[in-house]
């Protein structure tokens, strides 16, 4: 992991950050959105590529998640060179991401943002794109 | 445009920041990427749908957008219901985007996350994305 500010109450931030974040992925891979829409704060806002617009506010994300209850499986996954940068009541976890479901491999860009909610961090922004989509390639 | 919290000081930072993003728009869309490179982090990470990975640092990003220097025109765009979320030493702002040029219309998802540098504020996570690329459509 790289952090941009060493400070130890940062480290300790980033690290809360990414193992929250790999939890929820964990859940995740296993067909449970809930790792996610647990730590989400309710006027989280939401970027994925199947969507036609950003996705505002708990309860809309909410709605498309059950959507997908039980029906995602992942194999194995790497987060790729997670980087958090802290700023006070916020802090910003990006990285690529590797996921692996039988022959399948997908790879993924993410950038997560965090507002402080003491004791824990809420994700208030998600972000996740395709690397390199079809049509993309420069 | 959209706040999550209306404190004037954070109005007042968010109408910056939505104007800072698109001055910067307005260069880039006339071939200039100095407006974006001006706006960033020295630390800034960044991810765009032609990259095999994220982008650290803004040498490496000053290098790409070097490349793409007099190469980009765009006749016309518009943020699509920006949103600002200010926490302290940092802000995210999010937004869906279109650009048009000549017939081509592109749609696009994107997630600036500002840091403050006072008197002015600086990009330290970028992530554009297409919206529903191709093969994406749910």
């Amino acid at each position: 992991m790289q952090y941009t500010r060493l400070g130890s109450s940062d480290q300790a931030v980033a690290e809360a950050i990414v193992a929250q974040e790999t939890q929820a992925l964990v859940r995740w891979g296993a067909g449970d959105p809930s790792g996610f829409l647990d730590i989400c704060h309710p006027d989280v806002t939401y970027f994925d590529p199947f969507l036609e617009e950003r996705l505002d506010g708990l309860s809309a994300l909410t709605s498309t998640y059950e959507r997908l209850r039980g029906k995602i499986h992942i194999d194995s996954f790497e987060l790729v060179n997670p980087r958090v940068v802290v700023g006070g009541e916020m802090a910003v976890l990006s990285f690529n991401f590797v996921s692996k479901d039988g022959n399948d491999t997908l790879r993924w860009n993410c950038t997560e943002v965090y507002r402080s909610a003491a004791p824990r961090w809420l994700i208030v922004q998600t972000h996740w794109s395709f690397v390199q989509p079809a049509g993309a390639t420069a």
